[in-house]
């Protein structure tokens, strides 16, 4: 098996798991934040530099790289680790959110789905195979299963349809997956906010015993509230003695709650999106040092962070840049709040040694400001 | 004085200058390349990146800052040094180039230049008094007059009145200059391809005994044999023991031209710029790594670098990130050109020790290829 999992302790204020993940690249301790390099690369950062932060895991987009350079271009290069020179930890989605997101067109039958190039226009077909057939190509040590990613709301019988469908999709990668030892293939589990049909999808999925779960289908427009209830059910029905990994989500309080909740694994695009647009994540809540406020505000972004973004550069030196549209501007703000996650999934995991992620949570939704009425978040 | 120079030796087959220059931020040997930042930031680059490939001096523009983000806000912070986290050399220029090349409707007075802001369209004054409060304000360690900078080609008298009002502005800057102790202060030579007017330039200038002297008016648009003959007989017109600096020139076999004449020191946004449009300097000659020959190419950009790029990507994968446009590619780019460039007069020092520059060059140009009739440069 490629993907191991040790559960080493649960919280006893809240239950959270405390675990290790290995894989053929490494092993991380969970709950874990995995920063997203769609296109090989984490906008705006080195390799070195992920390292450097402590992130040793990162996540890859399967429809992104198929798309461009094309699975058979990294392959030729030696998979994904060679050709963007990552040695840790790489998960690849399946490409469903994509193809069901970005693509126009689609047209999903029990082989796949029908799509158009969001790019060129081209028409494409990517299915349970194909997706294996791609994430085999570039080598990742955490595959994802191909799934359909349905809207939110979605009506009940289509969402039971398309979590059956799902499930059929999920043992089509099983057997279509050609690399069993080196790397490992998660479900996902789907249903939306029907708790019977995330049951259904959970028992589907766990009788093929894969080496992890993901819960889909969050972070998709639903309130918050519902997506911490989703979990409070959802997390129970999968394997204690498996990753669970929660796609798609990363603010800060989700992320805590997420924990709480029983997950381990999280990636989002948002850290690194947010700081293309100047917006920190700071221990005081969220700071857009592009206003004009932080002109000449010569201290760093976050007082209480010692990334190498705030050991060195002021808020008006960075606001200048980002301002300036300068790319090292967006390379001090990526760093910040990539570490920013890193350090807060650090100080969980202390917390759930400590038995106290529940005063955890309390104090740093205070001073983060997540307790006010009307909080602004991400 | 602000600003050292020794003259540490001359090479025997093209009478080049090795020597050495003491600012208040340290040391440096010449000849020596000076990456451009523009905007306080070496595009892409951090200051960590930049001392790791070698570079010991930056150049950044006088005229930028000023209008973005402002000299007050820079010296508010302590200066450009510490603003912008280096703390190697820097020299600024006055802002006139730009004044002349990027603003429209300017009106020369002998007083300073009216203009408009090229980015507001407001109405600025930029003058020898104001160049020199801008610079001290930015606290650089080798500040330029303000001169102005004629259009290539210009008509004889217009060049003698100009050449005769940069003598004039040279005068009321070394007046104006608040702090010739930590800043030092440097002429510029004008006067196009008139010999007896760079003569007459030489002549004012060297009368007023500053610490060092640029040749100004070059690559702005005249054949490469012309800016050779104008440096040839206008490098001897300068003092032995004072530095020499060519402005704007920057493409390999300049460089070398222009050391084999005399000059000290250079600077050019050409390596940076075209890291951006996806062109690379090699030992074999310029490479465009977006080409699609190079999609399936898993060699480096240079197989004879051993900069970080090189060592650590293949040109498939910076083709993937330019073609992308993924700013880790253009950091790529970015770091191999300089690196080229740092390491090449590093090489051209090295073949001044060894009294060998000509035969340096011979080789050079060679591998290069810039002895094939039609050879591309640049």
């Amino acid at each position: 098996m490629a993907i191991k999992y040790e559960l080493i302790k649960e919280d006893k204020q809240t239950g959270a798991r405390l675990g290790r993940v290995t894989t053929p690249h490494g092993s991380f301790e969970t709950p874990v934040f995995m920063p997203v390099g769609t296109l090989a690369t984490v906008k705006t950062m080195s390799p070195e530099e992920l390292k450097e932060m402590g992130a040793n895991i990162i996540l890859s987009n399967t429809y992104h790289l198929w798309l461009r350079p094309g699975e058979d271009i990294i392959k030729e290069a030696g998979g994904l680790h060679s050709f963007m020179n990552w040695d840790g930890s790489i998960l690849t989605d399946s490409g469903g959110f994509q193809v069901f997101s970005l693509s126009d067109m689609r047209d999903i039958t029990e082989e796949g789905v029908h799509f158009r190039n969001h790019l060129s226009g081209e028409k494409l077909f990517l299915s349970p195979e194909k997706a294996m057939e791609i994430q085999n190509a570039l080598g990742s040590d955490i595959m994802m299963a191909f799934d359909e990613c349905p809207p939110y709301p979605a009506e009940y019988d289509y969402m039971k349809a398309s979590v059956e469908r799902t499930s059929r999709w999920a043992e089509k990668c099983l057997r279509a997956h050609k690399r069993p030892d080196e790397q490992g293939l998660f479900g996902i589990v789907q249903g939306g906010e029907y708790e019977d049909l995330r049951r259904q999808s959970a028992k589907d999925l766990v009788s093929l015993d894969l080496p992890g779960y993901a819960i889909g289908g969050l972070s998709v427009g639903e309130p918050k509230h519902v997506m911490n209830e989703v979990l409070s059910y959802t997390a129970p029905l999968l394997p204690k003695n498996k990753p669970r990994y929660l796609m798609g989500v990363g603010s800060p309080d989700s992320l805590i709650d997420g924990v709480i909740r029983g997950v381990d694994m999280f990636d989002c695009v948002l850290p690194t999106r947010i700081a293309r647009n100047g917006t920190c994540m700071t221990s005081n809540g969220r700071l857009v040092v592009r206003n004009a406020k932080f002109a000449r505000d010569f201290s760093p972004i976050d007082e209480h962070c010692d990334c190498y973004t705030c050991r060195n550069y002021s808020r008006a030196y960075i606001r200048h840049l980002v301002k300036t549209n300068e790319t090292f501007g967006f390379r001090l703000t990526t760093y910040h709040n990539l570490y920013f996650l890193v350090k807060l999934m650090g100080q969980v995991r202390q917390a759930i040694k400590d038995d106290c992620l529940g005063d955890f949570r309390e104090q740093f939704f205070e001073q983060y400001g997540f307790n006010k009425p009307n909080a602004k978040n991400f």
